[in-house]
């Protein structure tokens, strides 16, 4: 049997493929990572195919017996995958028909591989999802808790990167749980539109054999069939979602890690990383590197790389299937692997950051950055608050001559700028009456945070209860 | 009263700030467009402040009645927006205070621009959500209608853009149908996470004042106040969700664009558009351009740019509010035009697409579009699918070479390559027979597309009844 | 005279254009930008067509005054653009044509609007290519400068975002000069590729009329005419090429504005920015914000959307024009308005940069910078490397214990990890010492940083001269 | 020896690092790709640093043969590769110094990992920008044989897919071939920026030894050593030129890609691919798919989406070397496979076109693609081109609706619109005529095509002779 013939599509060809061509266009050297869901996916096809009468019992648990021992040569490595047979699908199938003869070749009865793939990628997805969803959670737990615990640890808050007002750390974590919580929420919406199957598609059309897609969906877990042929077998859009919310997840990984090497630097000294998360040079013996955030923070292009690569690919594409959709899935492939990596290695660190309290209070004390709740001050007082700015923003630039924070000038020295200003004003002026100044619903008190915290852990809690 | 205290900053300021710099750093040439919504959310939170009894009742009043005056001058186009106040916050509020005097200062007590700027792009959002969704809805309307209508025109289906199987164009219309439900999908999604209300979050921490957020929220009309105030002022994910909805319902206009293109080519001459959707050319007078398509087309760049854009604008970004977040609107605010100009183009055109039904079921016979009907024939007559893949291969290669499609075949001619074959093949290779043979959820037989638009209608009625 | 025949397409056509559609497909809202550049090209297309007898010079001169007329209506603001004449070509001509009579037609002659935007695009690059360069030599002069006076001043230099070597702050501030000498070469490189004239490729195939493209090339200063019409109207490869230059240097300037940012927090506390350059904060009057290199950092967003976007639409496209091509402008002529803001607001900034040396001296005092000057010590006196690391390794881990630095520690408590050192060892510990050290070629040694701004200096007015 | 002590960092740590963590930040499994990059660099740091008298000659003469022989060992897949040791310099240093010993170690002497890596991978870089070229040069040969061959085979040229002017075959191919000159130019413009040696900037200040970088640049085959110390390690403007370089290229190749799939597909029927550049279908056994156009046009979203990635990676990073570039080598590599792979298989199929002449020109007849030669023959005879267009416009409405072209009319009809128009007018109307008349640099006439093949060829072998 030549070459040509070997191959699913072979009569119509007068000459081979160009060797090249053939490596070129091949796809198994990545695809075959989809091998259990294709076998999956193949046994509920012939499991329906029997159940409307096409295929005998006999025969469907014949390509049931031969998948699974197929399944099982693939996970003891033993499987010899063909670059010749294009792709995962056809060396399946040539397996299974070496296995069990002609009734092998039965299986691809009503269906294409352009409905094979669709749904095989679906199935993977679904899969990964819930990978990713164990790990995002795991991470979210970790925050939550230490917020929980950090709830009135003091270190100050940063616009611009220039100290603004006192905030807690706990608060400042919950702010990433927060950001978290949206990716969550994406991912499930993602997954909505990800469970739904196209097998039955086939090429692009449908099929004449009188299959039952509401059987197929049910035994594959899918929530329904997809609503048109043409459409299910041409549809990346849940690859290129999944890779949106990748993207944003990995945008919100990039700032904490960022935020992270800040911290760790000589110049802020606000946390310390244990060992386990760092390396050292091989040049200067000193270093102690904050590996994992900075390795983090970089793989954010890479996502962002395969979001645009997959919107690029569909752009301006005629139906149905053409080749290009081949190119789907290794982004989508190295996404799933990076995000589930990265989550997982921020899920393992973020519960061991160690806040050295001293340093962050210090930060805070420094800096002015009381300099609004003497504004407020000043406005319950009776002062319109454009004119307190204007009286504090006068009482800065003094102590930035003079070298002193607002709580270290007498009242004298205060009063100067306005006549308003007493001896209760030293209350307002410490960062612990600051911080708990700000008591409502978002604000950075502790028994905010804490009440943030809890309300937090229990819409995770009912997430996960419902999911 | 010198420029630098004109600002809402000035007194720690000790030089003006440099000309080309006022220029380069105000956003008020674009974010004047948010004025609406400033003062939309202005009213919200002088309402608030008095009822919290930090304004009186009359100060609320002036208060309000002042930025209702503002308002009517903006829509008649008498306000002087001035670019040293940097953007529509100052320019408003220094308007109302050259009105109503010292009350217009108090105003800004317990927010700051950073939740005030925050909290205005959200309101503009879920403003501009709802009439894209007017134009989408309508859009997806005209599909089905138009499916309905062709639910048995002929045409060819294509995969590789080579000729596949017949389709009808019914089926084809709804394919962007289902597209177009996905986007529907993932903007309503996104208006969930849009409808959030970050005021109250103040400068970064929150406010010392007792605020009310809930009391907020609801004159806005928004779900619920935000639950972390660094989180709220920094968070721009809702903007990159929605250029990432934006992405990909242009992808899918791009693939529609595609389409049109060819069907009004002179080689594919499927479809005529009507003169009032087309341009002509300068120099060749016999040209009549899908000007339309095109430029829908080569709008999805600039939307994906958009997307772009946006995600290297956060990327890395320490908490909380960066003055690189000034960049957010720009490409949000020209992703808001282009999805509802696209939407409202195509809403408007699709309804007159005149299908050439006699060109269209032309090239449906040609091509050997109903070879995939002899194969399975012949596994109906108990040939294995392979084995008749390979039958027909060898049938469509002497077809080629005999210039002959299928159906064109003597039943002598076709027996040379299966003994199998019988008279009533040539039923199978009918084009109307290949149709109403793919009779199944999803199939292109005529009773199922209409079947499918019945169910599409029914599926945007209840959303719209539901949202 | 009807809408339609308004237009320059108008007698094939049956119906005029849709109202929203006109408003939809028209440019002249942003190409009316290129009105000088059009009015230009026109002028060297008449004096052309008249050399080669198309037009006589009566002709020519009547349309050249017009033009010169136009061009003055135009820069007084006295120009009514039309939107229902498209684009800035039509509305040109038409002006022409009410001015001079049919005489004013004649100058379409031998042109299209396709080679005619082509060629006016590319003059307007030219032009644009030349201001930017002189911004860009501008900030490399202000960077060598600084560099110069601060050969000698020492710094931490940072790997990882940890203290790693002591270097100088002249040596930092050549290494961003670096960058821009490479963007420099770019900028210079794509407008080789942009100086070549399409006029002359008419539609698409070229003219029947004999026109001389080598005289029309001369007189507006191109290179030479394009090899090829296909080619020549649909190429967008230079608006590629330049988004592209100006990616690469908006990450240099993000990258040099983050560090800018860290400087100017009182974590770091490097450097001082003056007050015109920074802004502060309407709600905490402590506050001056390092707004322009914030803004930069974010306008990096913005410039590489604009190169997806013009990517994205290229993409795919068959020859020759399509009307895609029309949404190449908006993206080009902000990357180019980006480019030249962010590189005037740098250059004005750089020089004004005030290095806080005592505040850098004592951050790179700490730290253990001067570690790897241990190793190599120790490796001079005959020590392996890798075995020199591991001591200074101990050493480190010994002096974070004590808290203290290694050139605070005793020679017993340094002789605790390797015998072989000696008294000698405290002058390699000095800072001084450690940057002198490094005396080579791109070393860190103020006699290398002072020949290295030399040379950058002679390079940089070798070009000047060369351009 | 412990693992921690296995790696090249470990005194200053008091844990080893997280078993996951070693395999998330371990760069081994992709960067041993640099192998014989980083043996080369290797050779010529150990001859640099004997010729200085930092080693011995025996000393040199080890290390040299260590690392011949560990090439060797890498070449046969004998090399055993470690994560532990988390890179390929490591990995190959542990190797040698287990064969040689201690002497091993010096081999690191005046150098660090930083400076090591990015020499590796712009050597790398040069050796791939070669193999690109000599693709890119053999398709470009292609291409102007095949458009010599067919400078008079005449086809519709198109614009927005609309017939508008006949074009020959070989103008078209020409267009091309442009379009592939100029990448051709971009690619030898980065190839300079590529060849700068960065070796000597050690971890990121230069180092202590007396290195001469002008000896390891020449005999590495570098124009001259980098500059500056700190930006030698941190650049990566190389890599995404490349990309940058490679994203235009793709772009083009997914222009002409989208054309072959038109031209193949049975609507335009302009071309054959023979069959071993063609796939077929595992349902429809009539259908023979471009695979190769479509898959190159789908890779175009792989190498935009790794410009992204590299632009996003560098975005705000402080100076100098950071963990994120670790994720520079991955898209890099894959750019450069994918840009090679692309050009081969172009380079195969190329020459390989066979077009369908009467086809093509049957297609150019069809459509009114003489409209603009029927008004360029009135404006000869005096009339005004934009009145001539007119007159023109009615032809052609009258044509469509009379089923005729403007040859297949009668004088009589013609003289409707316009007096003019005598008997001479059908010469004009041929496309032979047509596409003649069209005789300038740059037009399509089949002798200008033929000038401009030669001119190509010169300037190509020109080039191949200067390079």
């Amino acid at each position: 049997m030549s070459q040509a013939t070997n191959q699913s599509w072979g009569g119509r060809f007068s000459e081979p493929t160009d060797a090249f061509v053939a490596r070129f266009t091949a796809s198994v050297n990545f695809d075959q990572r989809l091998a259990p869901q294709d076998i999956q996916g193949s046994i509920a096809h012939a499991t329906m195919l029997a159940r409307v009468g096409v295929l005998t019992d006999d025969e469907r648990d014949a390509i049931i017996n031969g998948l699974n021992e197929i399944q099982g040569e693939i996970e003891r490595g033993e499987f010899n995958w063909s670059v010749p047979l294009e792709d995962v699908h056809m060396n399946i199938e040539a397996r299974l028909t070496e296995k069990i003869g002609i009734t092998g070749k039965k299986l691809h009865t009503g269906r294409s591989r352009n409905d094979q793939v669709a749904t095989d990628i679906r199935l993977f997805m679904r899969d990964e999802i819930d990978v990713i969803e164990v790990e995002l959670k795991r991470l979210r737990e970790g925050m939550i808790e230490l917020a929980d615990r950090e709830a009135e640890t003091i270190m100050p808050g940063f616009t611009h990167l220039q100290t603004a007002q006192p905030v807690t750390f706990g608060h400042h974590i919950l702010a990433w749980q927060e950001m978290l919580a949206r990716d969550h929420e994406r991912l499930l919406d993602c997954r909505k539109r990800v469970n739904i199957m196209p097998l039955g598609a086939a090429a692009l059309a449908g099929t004449t054999y009188p299959i039952d897609r509401h059987v197929t969906a049910e035994l594959l877990g899918f929530d329904r069939p997809t609503e048109n042929s043409l459409d299910a077998v041409s549809d990346r859009d849940f690859a290129i979602e999944f890779t949106s919310f990748a993207s944003i997840l990995l945008m919100h990984l990039s700032r904490m890690s960022e935020e992270l090497v800040l911290w760790t630097s000589a110049q802020f000294n606000f946390i310390d990383l244990p060992d386990r998360f760092c390396t050292g040079s091989s040049i200067m013996p000193q270093k102690k590197n904050p590996d994992v955030p900075e390795l983090v923070r970089g793989k954010t292009g890479r996502v962002y790389g395969h979001l645009m690569s997959l919107l690029t690919l569909m752009k301006s594409q005629p139906l149905a299937y053409n080749k290009d959709n081949q190119e789907d899935k290794e982004p989508l492939f190295d996404a799933v692997d990076t995000v589930r990596d990265c989550l997982k290695a921020f899920a393992d660190m973020v519960p061991a950051i160690e806040p050295k309290k001293a340093s962050m209070y210090e930060a805070a004390r420094r800096g002015f950055s009381t300099a609004t709740d003497l504004a407020d001050y000043l406005v319950r007082k009776g002062v319109a608050f454009r004119d307190a700015h204007e009286i504090v923003g006068q009482s800065v630039a003094y102590g930035l001559k003079s070298e002193k924070d607002l709580s270290e000038m007498s009242l004298e020295e205060l009063q100067q700028f306005s006549a308003t200003i007493e001896q209760d004003v030293f209350e307002v002026l410490t960062l612990e009456g600051s911080v708990a100044a700000r008591n409502h619903i978002g604000g950075t008190a502790p028994n905010q945070v804490r009440a943030a915290a809890q309300r937090a852990r229990e819409a995770l809690a009912a997430l996960k209860a419902g999911a």
